[in-house]
């Protein structure tokens, strides 16, 4: 027996999101199905981010067990030959056997991608929020550092129904401009559900001029969904950088 | 009476190209259905270049008259209401009655974006060309070297047919690399059908190592079709600048 642990990157725009569902297309799903089918076994994978409908990564992670003979680097290339084409398997490794990917120290990355023009770009609609309302930078800029460091971020959760507590950690925001692109890059140890999308539509209200990049503290202080700004898009969301420690384990993807 | 000019960006990647069919859609079909549809009149566009099937543009060109009262530059923003996503109009404006796109002197710029590393990304497979294989830049710029100029491009054209002559001017090629990504920039003053992605299947068979760089101009001189390489797929190309000058009328998109 082995555990295994692959390095996922999808176009989101086709699924329910990453985690099973009844009705609908999953990359869980998708994942067990090729899985199961090239190892001869019943292979349910364990995901590390559980990312929502419509949203991309480069780099989520799933690890699973198998007493299958074939070197766990060799499994990419075979699965690959069985995913549908929005869904490529960058990495295959072998992990410690009590390497769990939810229950250790990891930190990841998020961009948030806006264009900022007149009219879509076409190309990029599947992997932008398009805006024609010029956003200013600084103020994005300003609002964003309210964010950065460890607080209660009820505000920016959709439903904080399920978890014991709303206080998460963002270790950094960057905000950046290439072209007509703005990018938000937001590096943290744990995300509530919709955080990174809420954070988003509200630095575009900032941006905007809507209220001040002051009343970001504000919005936190609240601890009330309804004091923050919209959820952006989920289109223009996409997980970039994913890295663990635990014990001996420590990779970066 | 007057002519107007619409600068239309697309992902062709839904589309059978952008020349009307009597099956399957087309670009030139959905702007003559939302343009007539628009302006209550039967208008049928005179388009600058007929893109193939999967084949991108941030700057097609169209041309169409009409008596609609409604001023040129708003059209645009009434014509995208009524487009699919996937067909983004960036401008329209009043030309001279007398333009036409296929007829007056134009400069257009191809890129063919080819991703280089050991896995596809989902997110980009849809404008990008994959392939594992490692390509080498000085070799496919010294390749290049070869085509820059009036050659008669016999060899880089899929049906000669319908042409008078398969001479052509290619005004530069520039190849650059962006992390994994290899963009190949081919500026010229007309192409020939297939004509950019045989250029990209040739120079990427330079750039593996298949043949010499020299021997591109052994290519052009056969003016044999199967003397060059391989016609590199459609995803890969998008239309990205053009330019046209036709008397007092001179503009770049």
């Amino acid at each position: 027996m082995k555990r295994v642990l692959l390095v996922v990157a999808y176009d989101g725009t086709a699924y329910c999101g990453w985690q099973l569902q009844q009705n609908g297309r999953t990359i869980e799903g998708e994942l067990n199905k090729a899985l199961s089918n090239l190892l001869s076994e019943d292979i349910q994978v364990i995901g590390a981010s559980r990312t929502d409908s419509g949203v991309h990564a480069l780099c989520n992670v799933a690890v699973f067990d198998t007493d299958a003979r074939i070197p766990a680097e060799k499994i990419s290339y075979a699965l690959n030959q069985r995913l549908p084409e929005d869904i490529r398997v960058q990495k295959s490794m072998e992990v410690p056997m009590d390497f769990h990917p939810r229950h250790c120290s990891s930190e990841k990355t998020y961009e948030y991608r806006i264009i900022n023009r007149e009219f879509p770009l076409p190309t990029k609609r599947l992997y932008q929020h398009f805006t024609y309302v010029p956003l200013d930078l600084e103020l994005m800029r300003k609002g964003a550092a309210y964010l950065v460091g460890e607080h209660d971020f009820k505000s920016f959760c959709a439903t904080a129904a399920d978890v014991e507590s709303t206080v998460r950690t963002i270790l950094d925001i960057q905000i950046e401009k290439e072209d007509e692109e703005i990018i938000i890059r937001v590096c943290g140890t744990g995300f509530l559900y919709n955080m990174v999308r809420i954070i988003a539509g509200t630095l575009m209200e900032v941006g905007r001029g809507s209220y001040p990049p002051a009343h970001v503290l504000d919005i936190l202080n609240e601890r009330d969904r309804q004091a923050a700004g919209p959820t952006a898009p989920a289109c223009g969301l996409t997980l970039v950088k994913y890295s663990f420690e635990a014990g001996n384990f420590c990779e970066k993807f």
